[in-house]
Order: structure tokens, then sequence, then C-alpha cells
């Protein structure tokens, strides 16, 4: 049993900053991780994908698959997404749930104090209908009714939210997996990987 | 540093069972993978993808990128996919071995001997006209120009090619890893891992 911590929030919010800095704190205690980007899931998984809700759902759904991979062979994923569709938000928690610890953190901070920081001016061209389809101008987003965690980074320093996401991960004991020996390789395959095998066999001429 | 192992050949050409009995003399040795399948793979990343050339180019990419995110965790892959095409066949290679052990391991067996097993009657179904895109009767198979390993379903008995391809891994090192403890997870990021976390950094407001 491991994790994924999955990082939401608008553009600018802070989502990229504040996971890094957790996943050091992660690393210093011995647990590996693996950090998911959004980039580099795009560039390999589906170049072709836009940002339309469609894509934007599928894009999260798709690394929400690999978690699952990654989490089922022991190794914790940190990962930052928009995510800003409620579906999505319930969806990848399905996904990755029923066998490792998926916790949601939400990087809260308003599209005026976003807007303000942009640090690449991409708020100001969204309004200016340069970029279409940017989340939180021209585009939906939508604040997570489950949270596990919340940070607000319009009110709290950087430092303040990574101790707080710290500290919560300690609470609700997802980072205590390591100590006893949980996160090892079980070479006894569980009833899904079972029925996956099963599936695949009868399967397998269609499988390229 | 790991290993895939990725088993190629035409449908019905035996590389399931190969595949999960070499897997599991891996297991025994102690090295844990994960069997990747082409079911599990379609259904969950890419349930639009079809069998035409380009659909079955990209799940073989698409494949190959979730190996390698496998592999630099320290996780050995074991997949069996048919990869008929030769740009395939070495577009996957390219995107494992830069960091990673890949073997290319091709069961062969002639589609006449593939056809005669058809353990669900595909092969005939597809001769008469009903399965379009079917490697080996109406769409190409292209044999593979630098195998790491060939094994001949239709010369030897099962056990035969099994212990021919452990043989072959031990020839190769692949599984030498373990014992000197080199599947550990390597706190030290690569400048690979740096490279994309910088880009990760700079294009983060698309991050999804």
């Amino acid at each position: 049993m491991t994790f994924t911590l999955w990082f939401m929030g608008r553009p600018a919010a802070g989502k990229s900053t504040i996971a890094k800095r957790v996943e050091n704190l992660v690393n210093e205690r011995g647990i590996r991780t693996e950090n998911l980007d959004g980039d580099e899931i795009r560039k390999n998984l589906h170049p072709d994908l836009g940002f339309t809700k469609e894509d934007r759902e599928l894009n999260n759904r798709r690394t929400a698959f690999i978690c699952r991979l990654l989490n089922r062979n022991g190794i914790g994923v940190v990962t930052g997404m928009i995510t800003p569709f409620r579906d999505s938000q319930e969806k990848v928690r399905e996904i990755i749930e029923p066998e490792n610890d998926f916790v949601l953190i939400y990087v809260k901070c308003s599209v005026e104090a976003c807007a303000e920081r942009d640090p690449k001016n991409l708020y100001e061209q969204a309004r200016e209908g340069e970029i279409k389809n940017f989340t939180g101008i021209n585009h939906p987003f939508q604040e997570p009714h489950n949270p596990d965690i919340v940070v607000d980074t319009e009110q709290q320093a950087v430092e303040e939210s990574v101790v707080y996401v710290e500290n919560r991960l300690e609470e609700m004991d997802v980072l205590a997996g390591d100590a006893e020996g949980e996160y090892a390789f079980d070479i006894n395959r569980t009833e899904e990987q079972d029925i996956k095998e099963r599936l695949s066999e009868e399967g397998y001429l269609n499988d390229d």
C-alpha cells in the first residue's frame, strides 16, 4: 500500500512549488516517489490532446491510471494537475483509491490573486482572447467537494503550506507504510491482478 | 538500472505463455516485475484506439513510455505485444534503452502454424473477411531486424523456449542487477530527471 498525492488548483496557484517541497520531505524519510508532471505525460502519451473539457478529463484519467500502475508496484506518486472538473476529481480518486491512498490536495488561490502573480502573462493573454480554454478566465474551474487537504496560498507563505501538508499526511497515516515495510513488493498477486491476467489470457489475440 | 522484456510475435505465436513462465522464473529470483498486458493498456489508456498501422504504433509507443516510467523506478517490466511494424520495434527500443536494458524477444512461429493452432478461430474469421486488420492475414507482420533473443515455438516445446530465454538473459547479464542492489531506488535524480523538472517548471501553466 502506497500513495498518490494529487495537487490540484488553478494555474499559478502554486501546485508545482508546494508539491516539489512536500516531495522532498517525503524522500528525506526514505520513501521513494515518482513525480509525474503534466507536460511529460502530455508529450509522451498524447501530444494530440488539447485543453477542451473532454481532453482535460482524458488527460486526468490516463494520469490516474499511471499513478495506479506505479502505486501497485510500491512507488508513491506526486503529481500536480489543474483538474478543473469535479467529475475528474472524483474519477481519479475512484481509479486509485481502492488499492492505495489517494490524497487530493487543493492548492487554493483566487483567480484574482493568481492573475496578479501571472508569471508568464498567461492570464493577461487569456483575457485578451489570445489563449482559449484558459482555466479561470475562459474555461471553468470547479472547486473540489471533497479535498483531503486544503492549503490557501493567498493567505499562507509557501513554507507554512508545506509544513501543513506534511502534518496532515502524518495525521492521515499516509506516510506510515514504509517504516513497517508495507511498501515492499508483494509477490503475492491480488485478486484484481488475477482477474486482469485471466482477461488478458482470454483476449491475448487483441493485445497489440 | 532494470529491464523491459518485450515479447513480440504473431497472434497465437505463444508470447503470453512464454512471457508468463519467464516472468515467474524472474520473480523467483526475488526480482520484482510488472506484467503490462495489452488489453489493460488499451482499456485504460485509449479505448478508442483501433488496429490500423497508426493506432498500433501509438499503442506500442505509449506502452514503451509506461515501461520507461516503471523502469526508472526500479520495476522490471514484462510485456507481450504483437509489435508488427519494424519502425515500432526500433522506436520502443529507443524509448527504453538509453536508461535501462531493453530486450526484444521474438517469439517466432509461421503464419501457417499459428493459424493451425488458432484457439479462437480468429485466423479463420480473418480469412473469411470477418475481422479486418488481422496481423498476418490482412495486415502486415514484419519480422524484426535486431531481436536480442529468438525462440521458435514451431520447433521448440514451451519449456525449451522458456529455459532458452532465461539462459540468454543470464548471459546478457540482464538479471544481475538485483543481487548487487542495483535495482534499489536511487534518490539521486539523473540528468534527464533534472531536465524534465526544469521543463515542467517552465511550462507548468499548461500542466493539465
